[in-house]
């Protein structure tokens, strides 16, 4: 069960104590808190363990403090929409950027990083452009042990410095094992702080559960759990409550195609069509990568790349992030060049989705008129 | 080799003749002519079949009448963009509506027909919506030999003619055996021609090429071949190129999403990222099927439901057709009743699908544009 | 409902007279029989259709002549395995040879028949071989429309021929077309029956309904139906029921591979392990088919091709009929042949396959040991 | 370029060292030694690395003490065969078993620990039966995180004090992170060492690249590496070369069934046939586990389970090691107790394999005798 405070109520207000007391006092039950502070209001999420059968929970609802009590369904407990009506808020900020299942933030940047000055290009080009938050490959696992595997913490200070030097707050940062989160805390300090971090969980490391359960014991950094290329968007969800279940709440749940030769020629077949249902099981913000989906550069007839009208149709559907590959010399990338974007390209494929974000925004307005009108 | 003539000339021209003459002579070859006459241009393809090694594509380029010449890959030989630059025209009329790459028509119907009351019920929530096209399902196959299986040829003159009475111009309708053919052709004979039938061809029968022949070799009717469910694209395209080699060119290529667990909960995993990819491999225009894709009236959180978020990610990728399951009452519906939308909703979900429409050609008025800039 | 008689009842006898009057008596039932002859015992199953809610199944036991009473299930009616203990015999006999849930028989022959001279050394090979039956393409669906088709009806006269010269009994032979069916009618007709034909429906019409329909409908010729590669298995099963539904229970099931990457190097997923499966789920004898499954001709380093290690699986599961390609110079075959076994592997193939089945038959000994000893 | 030492050359003797020195003389050329001590003999392989295209295959073969010389062909350059008559010895010894190409081991267990009377009921059946080897499963990676995650190291002591007592050699255990090797490799010490332990991958695992090169930086234990049940051969057969890139090369591939419905009513579709063909590209054993692939006590009518057909059917395409579930009381069992075979039914099922074995060996004999034949 779990029990939602009023907006106003602080961790610290007498309000806060008393409600938690008369919780605390409900017989075989421990209490389990959760708050996202934002800059607006305050969501605080008491989740009720134990013995919940006995509760009444038309009772609780009445405690002073309490806004809302929701029962808990089976599957994906902490993350999981879990009734019609179930309509907490689906949002988290980190470094200044909210991350919710109302709004979109492209992460354009390099797959992998290899030189300095590749990225500084790169960090450049996103300011420019008016962009805070990128992606940046420094650990990249590989089919092949014998193929490049990323420059490691090795790039980090680099990366780092030059993020906070074009005024980028967000990296999204694949990483393979715990050590990789003390390197990036580790350089993050030494370089000040100039930027945050997104730590990215890969297909291959879905169903890693001791990866997802020491990434779910910290609380610094938020999350992007990619799902899994092989298994059902079922599992990948339940992969997403582990991170959960371990205490960090701040998850984006990540869409990279599914692996199937039904999608040839793309390298996976796009799996787009799951952003709302993401968002009717969850409430995480659900995250498009169009790049790694689609994995060629080829153009339809209208001049449109594939991997664009991939990308539109994950942000007409509601996407709330996307992760793009671009290069500013994709023949010299290490990995993954043929299907990067260039550096010139980005202010129209910004504007290509910007197109589609305006034309979903329509779509939502217009339903929730048609629902108002219905409901009069 | 494929000769493209001057969009001007006619078969009975003199230029036409005098081609043909020049073309004839050449050693080792056999023509073969295919011609789309439409309103404001007319389309002339001469197929060069034979010794073609030797030709010189240069020299029968400067022939008198001739526009351009392709040279065919070995690959989707009729069907098939050639070469970078393939531009010939990429559209059919039928019963005075136009098929195309480069617009959409919407055919929302029955899944399967019923009662003549829900026919006309449909037909007429169409004509007051402004549509011209429909579908509606006469022969169904059926997984199971003991489930309904359609009206069949008893349902067919009442629904031409409900047709006909609201001003329907093409019905998509399902064929499974070269008889029904023969059923249909009657029917509309007999009903005076009311309306005009698009035949489609299901995913179960894909690869039934004894049927994709019967159905290739007449040229009354233009087909929908949807995609086989289970296979590859290419394979599929290669079915579109059994009717093609026949005679009939004019095709439309349905997508319907793939059958494979990975995509629960919609009933297939909807591939509508292919869109772009048909267009840009051959010159059909491209159906997308969200009803059968999506399989479910399930709503996401923005109230949007699942089936029309996959039907605008078709669209804002350049769809050019879209058949889509409506129904007065679903819970009465022989067939696939869960997923129909209701007629009330018609008008809304046109409204839909309009911005979604909308945003495409945005985008692709952007691309040119861009295209264009970087020529200069 | 499904009343099966004593196997010594006779359809021209008293008591089979005295029975169906009986059964015929009950309230709002219509009986359809279906009897089978064999050399040493007659199957007879009478199925009630109709309200048969009503019906005590214990009284109709007794009836005279009644040798049990087996309750159908929902699916596949008159396939089906309805019940533990629903051991009613599963064979039938065509031309002289009897095709069972208990015994094998291996179809070696040409992918695709080419000329009267590969045909007749194939033929020779096999009588040599102590062969009675092989399988023979005439009629070839084909992937891509410029592609061999098959020699279809020209074939025939001098295939049947060839047969009957060297005593093969039964020819496996694909048809995609009812009108095969009147091909090979008339031109064993014409031979004057040198042989038998079991029709073979591929794969790619595992859900041609209507070819199914129309096969069903005949009860001259039995039928090899391939399960779909793209569907699961409960749909390729009531496909098969497609058949037995109009009337034809002389039905082969047969297993060839699944389409998915995920069985590469080989061209399919063998999908063996779904030979008991087919048994315990209905009464259909079981199929496999290697070479299509496997379709190279790989060694391990054992020496043994790959493709006689997947026929070892089918065989050791209990598979009763193997479709296997050989030709007399694989690499003038027009189909398929890197795949083909050569005709002096053929004696060798076949001592591999007795390996097999002995250890079968060692398996099924000893569990029917085990078996009765827990029941004692 | 690997160069295969006569084996009857230790480490420690002269010739050794003296065909070190000559290889250690080629001009930048690195060397890595790799040698497999068994009983009978010693494989010794040195790696050359580095500038290999300049030297000369021939006439290093010609250097006292050196057996063969094989060329490295891009793919799995440790593991994989790498050319026609590549035919290194396939084997390793560990604890006094030997794992090889060409003999069988079966695994019987739990598949995951819950009591200790368990334990050891399960240990004195395989005494009793004459099985010195066992799987034992005290972490268990679990779909949901909400599920029981196994024991962990609080079992360890007891299963592998137990094992001791019963004469068990080897124990497959599947681990999930490198703290459970540590862990293990403590229990062993603290228990005096009286088992050995295979350490086991899982196929959730299979690309937990960080893992792979943890568990193949040592070289006390060997490894077992399932195959991942959503991609293809090929990039499994690369995890598994993650594992001799570190410096383990006692590895065993393990075949566990693929994740596609098309398997169903299994729970995963069986991949047996890949036995052979995992053999045919590289040097390591291969296990198949048809509890995890079938995943239920299902029986065909001859009373088999189809557990023990695809078992039989790896086996009698050359498996060499087999993971199979028993249980005392399955209905108590923890994990997976649906598809546990019982206790009594052990013996029963070991002769079963054994039917498969010698079939096996049969046919291997048969082969080996043609392809004498042959070549006289």
């Amino acid at each position: 069960m779990i029990v939602i405070l009023e907006p106003h109520i602080h961790k610290d207000s007498e309000e806060y104590s008393r409600v938690i007391e008369r919780l605390k006092a409900l017989p075989n039950i421990t209490l389990r808190v959760h708050q996202e502070q934002g800059t607006q209001q305050t969501l605080t999420e008491i989740y009720l363990v134990g013995d919940t059968h006995s509760l009444n929970k038309e009772e609780i609802a009445t405690f002073q403090g309490v806004n809302r009590v929701v029962k808990v369904s089976h599957e994906y407990r902490i993350l999981g929409r879990h009734a019609i009506g179930d309509n907490r808020a689906s949002y988290f900020e980190y470094n200044g950027v909210i991350f919710s299942q109302d709004n979109l933030h492209i992460f354009a940047g390099l797959c992998a990083v290899d030189t300095p000055e590749h990225v500084e290009m790169m960090m450049k080009a996103l300011q420019t452009n008016g962009q805070v938050c990128t992606r940046m490959g420094a650990y990249k696992p590989r089919t092949n042990p014998y193929s490049f595997q990323g420059h490691g913490k090795h790039c980090l200070n680099y990366v780092f410095e030059l993020a906070g030097k074009y005024g980028i707050k967000v990296i999204a940062m694949e990483i393979t094992h715990e050590n990789h989160l003390a390197e990036i805390r580790q350089a993050l300090e030494k370089t000040g702080h100039p930027t945050g971090v997104m730590l990215q969980i890969g297909t291959r490391n879905t169903q890693n559960f001791e990866l997802l359960k020491n990434v779910g014991r910290q609380s610094e950094f938020p999350v992007l759990l990619k799902r899994g290329f092989g298994i059902t968007l079922e599992e990948s969800l339940n992969a997403a409550e582990y991170l959960a279940s371990e205490g960090n709440r701040r998850i984006v749940f990540g869409l990279r195609g599914m692996k199937t030769n039904l999608g040839d020629p793309h390298r996976n077949l796009v799996d787009f069509a799951h952003v709302p249902v993401v968002k009717r099981l969850t409430h995480m913000p659900v995250c498009v990568d169009p790049s790694h989906s689609v994995g060629t550069r080829a153009q339809s007839p209208d001049g449109l790349m594939e991997i664009q009208h991939a990308a539109a149709q994950g942000v007409i559907a509601g996407a709330n992030m996307m992760l793009v590959d671009f290069h500013p010399y994709p023949q010299k990338a290490l990995v993954d060049g043929p299907q990067a974007l260039l550096l010139q390209e980005l202010p129209w494929f910004l504007e290509d989705m910007q197109i589609a974000r305006e034309a979903y925004e329509k779509r939502a307005a217009l339903i929730a008129k048609k629902i108002e009108q219905t409901s009069n």
